[in-house]
């Protein structure tokens, strides 16, 4: 730290990303990459979009706003684009959260609400999940602060029906819910469509993970107009140029071809069930999972060892040094080919121990 | 403004970008934009770096920082990139003011030092310009802050030494003196150098004007690695991949062709010069500029009649209704028929008054 660092930051912890090799291939299960390339019409809006690079990109983001509105079933005034979800979460801390307005948020969950909550100077209060990893959407009632969910739920894969975030929101009618709906294409239930009835109820969404598109950093925000505008008031004094010229292409390319996005989610769910029963046959404890990740669990030996062993053989999972949860790998579900590697390892593993 | 809108943003005024008009094709010269495109081998790494979205960017940037470094002449841990220079001055205001360190900046300078302030919650304070709109370097001395001085200034186009800015460095040992140098390779000196030695200094630079990659957003600051280092405090808790695959492999290519990047900014110098003087000789009054913009002004035509007058002809300026530069108009120095087609108008809105 300098001698210059502003006193506020003194115990800030930044957000660790997971591991991103360059020295070695790996067979990469641990950020939940998709394991298809991104749309050919993504790749082609991109190259094209490259010979205006001298201009700026629209500040505005009409295009592509109108598209994922459309996409959502919603006005283009209820939309927000953003580097990333992580940008319209950031935002989100930053509008709705202050001393009076604390952060409330699972006890597990995407680690990078903490860091948020601290970098804003926002006081927060996580509430346990159950003790099978799964959300009580009672104990976000009359929460008194701004709600942080994100459904499906990361780490652990589990999620809430679209009617037990309703009852969330009806009970906190004062306070903002952000539902964080990174994983939602996965086979769970998106709440978008209660923004009609819920003046406080913000979702976001990413392009990174079910249409392969982390590389280009595109999330969004789906909230009624007032919610939008306040974080458009943010978003112009922060980046107003925020979404560049080459992943405002892609992204339309990529919307311009939801049969491809919807046939990868559906590969990833059939491999994802598949590699859930083989795990289970060998001896893995594992939920039925909503995302492109699986959160297991080998009764003896504990998460971090197998990390190891299995980065020792070439492949990267994510294990979290965190209570409650430190006996879990989180495997992103690849390929089949990447699976079959895995569990090759994961037996190995397993019959050494 | 919404009911949940976080009381400490009441006041916050978002920047204004310039006019990015969709509806109709003007002679764009209000946004300081390149008159030519990004470099051949930009554009190609861009279009090959499409083929891999599905993954994350390198968080750390090894490869692009590297290189951005060498450009520099300084070491990869003095240098931090970010999305457009704007998040390396966000980053900074973040990191170096508080409440008892106040930002200090000129009257007359970049609009969004007022907004990064006010987006913080920093107090800052304004020092005039003289009479000739240049930076007196004097009365930066013992600022009792961070100081933020754009070196050229925008819109003046005017510039301190590096001698002078090093005095500036040397009066304020305990506080950041940050040089932006967005138009810095338009013939002005960078203050890079300087960080050897001093511990206080952020020089920060961006490919958006002389590297036509305005679309792309890509900024960077350096400084010594202590001060690099809390950036990336902040970075990491902000955004971590914040420069995507598209851009990060676009400033690759950039960086490759140093020679079409001098060209072109050879090129802009001289149209620079020959439109200062046919400017003058139609009787606007004009500083030297010593970036790719001309700040000008006419006797007896207020800076927002030129602006409307010039838009009416499909041409686009800058005018800012602001205390002491009203009559001014800011123009971008474009291509070689760009001036000329601007001459033209201008020819016939000073005929007609």
């Amino acid at each position: 730290m300098s001698r210059f660092f502003s006193e506020k930051y003194s115990t800030l912890t930044p957000y660790t990303p997971g591991e991103q090799p360059t020295e070695r291939q790996y067979v990469k299960l641990n950020t939940n990459e998709s394991p298809f390339p991104p749309s050919d019409k993504a790749m082609a809006a991109a190259a094209q979009a490259a010979g205006q690079l001298q201009l700026y990109p629209d500040p505005t983001r009409r295009e592509l706003t109108a598209a994922v509105a459309a996409m959502c079933g919603v006005n283009a005034d209820e939309v927000l684009l953003t580097n990333g979800s992580d940008e319209i979460l950031n935002f989100a801390f930053m509008a709705f959260c202050d001393g009076a307005h604390p952060a409330v948020f699972p006890d597990i969950t995407y680690g990078f609400y903490k860091v948020f909550a601290e970098l804003n100077g926002v006081p927060y209060r996580t509430v346990p999940l159950r003790d099978d990893l799964s959300v009580d959407p009672a104990d976000f009632y009359g929460a008194n602060g701004t709600v942080f969910i994100a459904n499906p739920n990361a780490p652990t894969g589990l999620t809430l029906s679209v009617a037990a975030v309703e009852e969330i929101l009806k009970n906190n009618p004062d306070n903002v819910v952000v539902i964080d709906e990174a994983y939602v294409d996965f086979g769970a239930e998106s709440c978008v469509s209660l923004i009609r009835k819920y003046d406080n109820l913000l979702v976001t969404q990413t392009f990174s993970k079910s249409r392969s598109m982390a590389g280009a950093r595109l999330g969004f925000g789906v909230g009624q107009s007032s919610l939008i505008n306040d974080l458009n008031t943010v978003k112009y004094s922060t980046n107003p140029y925020n979404i560049n010229r080459l992943t405002m292409a892609a992204g339309l390319g990529t919307l311009a071809d939801e049969a491809y996005t919807r046939e990868n989610c559906r590969t990833i769910m059939r491999t994802r069930e598949s590699t859930t029963a083989a795990l289970r046959s060998l001896g893995f404890e594992l939920a039925d999972s909503y995302t492109n990740f699986l959160f297991a669990k080998y009764p003896g030996i504990d998460g971090e060892r197998l990390y190891r062993q299995l980065k020792e053989r070439g492949i990267l999972v994510r294990h979290f040094a965190q209570p409650r949860i430190a006996d879990y790998i989180r495997i992103t579900v690849g390929s089949e080919t990447e699976m079959q590697v895995l569990m090759g390892a994961l037996r190995e593993i397993v019959e050494e121990c």
